[in-house]
């Protein structure tokens, strides 16, 4: 239990920025351009309503997407895993992209058939996080992100399971933000088909707890999960 | 409306495959290898049961995850886009991954926080059709698992919306599934901490369809929406 979760002054280098998000060649729409967002607050919605990322990196110059946990401090990303994970040991330039789908959008053409959806990408290169109190600091987040409220309760690391673990911070400074909502466009000449064409929203909630078969009978369910 | 749907000779060229799953070195897992699955039943399932995919690819040596709509025809992967798109016009060795979050695991640990999924991971080379009838049939299957039933009511594909649309094929020749299910793994050491554990599900069901503005008043919910 050495390594706790760092003091405020972490936060002091983690200061929100104010500034838009950024237009370089590759976060810049070519298509579709309305659905750009250029607010960074956009961003910070996107990942903080999410659960897992998609995690990209160049593996013997083939791509490979690895599904995958993370925690935002401010303007920093934190990923992690196993110090062995072929994927966290090649990465250096990633894109990291969260997606929530939202809806299926019907329409009277098959050309038009689209999807509501969410999705932030981020492009740069991740850092892997040597100082304890960062390193600590980024899994805090990670848990945050997955199971608010546990990390408080849990455990801290072991030493041996810090070492074993890989943290990884990119920071949030090349960041493009796309959203679809609402209804289907369409060609004109279709508006008159006898084709029903609306969105069928998608809708995603929590179910029941369901407690570790190891878990004493008649133990509450704590109220950072049962009021989630 | 020259381009129809395929006779059935081209779904006998994608006759499924009964060999399990490749175990090359990327998709051979190095870690929690008990979370693997070979056999090829389970690919399909995890792909049959997605909305969108995240297609890897690699630009100018940087990657790249955008997140997209799929359709799966046997042993084939279809994917479509603009023409424009870079992603597309990028793609060549590509990696699709499709993943359902299924829960939040929370241990007594914070090492041991987790998540249920399921995951399937496809490299590859992905192949640019060009058979009219092939690209169709691609571009049906795209709806299919977005919206299935709507391709048969909807109008199909102008020449000009097929000339303005890229799609891809990919073999499902070299994939990998993982899936995570269950309760936290612990030490042992660690089950006696007053610290809930257990496994907050993710529940993932369609809201009540929305119709767009412009239908009129009184048309139902046609039945391939309406019990979805």
């Amino acid at each position: 239990m050495a390594l706790q979760y760092g003091p405020l002054s972490f936060y002091r280098s983690h200061m929100l920025s104010t500034t838009p998000l950024s237009t370089t060649p590759r976060t810049a729409l070519t298509r579709a351009k309305d659905r750009a967002r250029t607010d960074r607050a956009d961003l910070h919605a996107v990942l903080d309503a999410g659960l897992i990322c998609h995690l990209g990196v160049v593996i013997d110059g083939c791509p490979r997407v690895v599904p995958t946990a993370y925690g935002r401090i401010g303007e920093t990303l934190y990923l992690h895993g196993s110090t062995g994970a072929t994927s966290l040991r090649a990465a250096g330039e990633v894109c990291v992209t969260v997606t929530h789908v939202d809806g299926v959008v019907y329409a009277r053409s098959a050309f038009h058939q689209s999807v509501n959806y969410r999705s932030a990408m981020i492009y740069g290169t991740a850092r892997v996080v040597t100082d304890p109190e960062e390193k600590t600091a980024g899994l805090r987040a990670l848990t945050e992100q997955l199971a608010p409220g546990q990390w408080d309760v849990a455990r801290p690391p072991y030493r041996k399971e810090l070492a074993q673990t890989t943290v990884l911070a990119l920071p949030l400074a090349e960041a493009s933000v796309k959203v679809r909502q609402g209804p289907p466009r369409e060609e004109e000449e279709d508006l008159a088909l006898p084709v029903w064409a609306g969105v069928l929203p998608l809708r995603v909630g929590w179910g029941d707890p369901q407690p570790d078969p190891a878990v004493p009978p008649g133990v509450p369910v704590p109220s950072h999960v049962a009021w989630r």
